[in-house]
């Protein structure tokens, strides 16, 4: 059996140290088994991935930054929220993607993110999920996703 | 007692083959009574209702492109979920209106959608609700609704 | 012990009545112990808080605004939901924010927010949080803020 870690390796990724957030709000609040994860910008340790879908960003390049997104994400509920990877589901992502006003490939983009989260966690990681165009992102982020998650025994 | 699929009928509608995502996510993911719907665009058999609030549509279109996105959602809860329309409750939905950066009237557009759940189930279909302004949504969307309900038994 | 509607009273704030929904829905929804606060937006007495970070506003008057929408979300957690604001934990916010597509702080306007109900409601109000940057929001709103908030006992 493949552990999660090693198939994020394989996509070319090790788990990064969670990102701290930069105020007084916290990465992960649990209720019960169900997990709130505060929205993970895509960055990695070469800095924030930045750009704007539609204008200084195609679809590929979009995808790759959601990759970072899902990364961090993944980071958050194995370190911060403490959660073995095996033992968890993903219910429900929201992929903020920075576009210009024209551009109609939210979807394509949030992929990116959707695909290594199921090629990482399996059946675990089939999740329901919005993608959705914003103005702007903190920091000029490309992409920023945040989701619940559940805590399996 | 006139059931909510004779009510939607009332407004003109047959609940839809719900639209299967185009991706690796998952249409709807249930922990316990709560269930989460994947964002919904607004569409129907005539394809994409495409538009911007504050420029290629007015409120009254945008009002109608909302009911198209509320009535692919209910269908997500009758048919992907597998919940009979009389035993749930909505909790809240999220209306995204693909706008200007000018346009102010989000919540009349996004009130198509409210309107026509709580017609279709009463009570139960009172929720809590944002309605936001993005600056693009996929396949150029002019609405898109995703929402969190509850399964009563 | 300082109350939280003292520690409000300290930033100079008095607990507003709540904001009524304009349209079908309403203000709060609850499952369990699990409360969904609908969107509210940065308004006061004096009117809503209008403008678009970037643009109209900067930095310090954005984290006002979203001082005022926090405001009111403490109010709907007060009186539409009824919950003592001691006997509540905050799970998540999103944090709307009005802004130009090259806007890039977005974090420190939601700060505004964070910072504020943190120092309310102490531990219980420290939060998982989103922020991001919205091409436009209700009546034009700077800033507009929903979430979900855990009552004890």
């Amino acid at each position: 059996m493949t552990t999660p870690i090693e198939k994020l390796r394989e996509y070319g990724y090790e788990l990064p140290s969670p990102k701290a957030p930069v105020a007084t709000y916290i990465p992960v609040a649990r209720t019960g088994n169900v997990i709130y994860i505060s929205g993970q910008i895509s960055s990695s340790d070469a800095g924030v991935s930045v750009g704007k879908l539609g204008d200084t960003m195609n679809v590929v390049q979009g995808a790759n930054a959601a990759e970072l997104a899902a990364v961090n994400f993944l980071s958050q509920i194995a370190h911060s929220a403490g959660l073995d990877l095996e033992k968890v589901r993903i219910l429900k992502l929201t992929i903020f993607v920075n576009s210009t006003a024209d551009f109609a490939e939210h979807h394509l983009v949030a992929n990116g993110a959707s695909d290594l989260i199921v090629a990482v966690l399996g059946d675990n990681g089939k999740h329901s999920r919005s993608a959705i165009g914003m103005a702007a992102l903190p920091l000029g982020a490309a992409v920023e996703i945040e989701g619940i998650v559940e805590a399996l025994d």
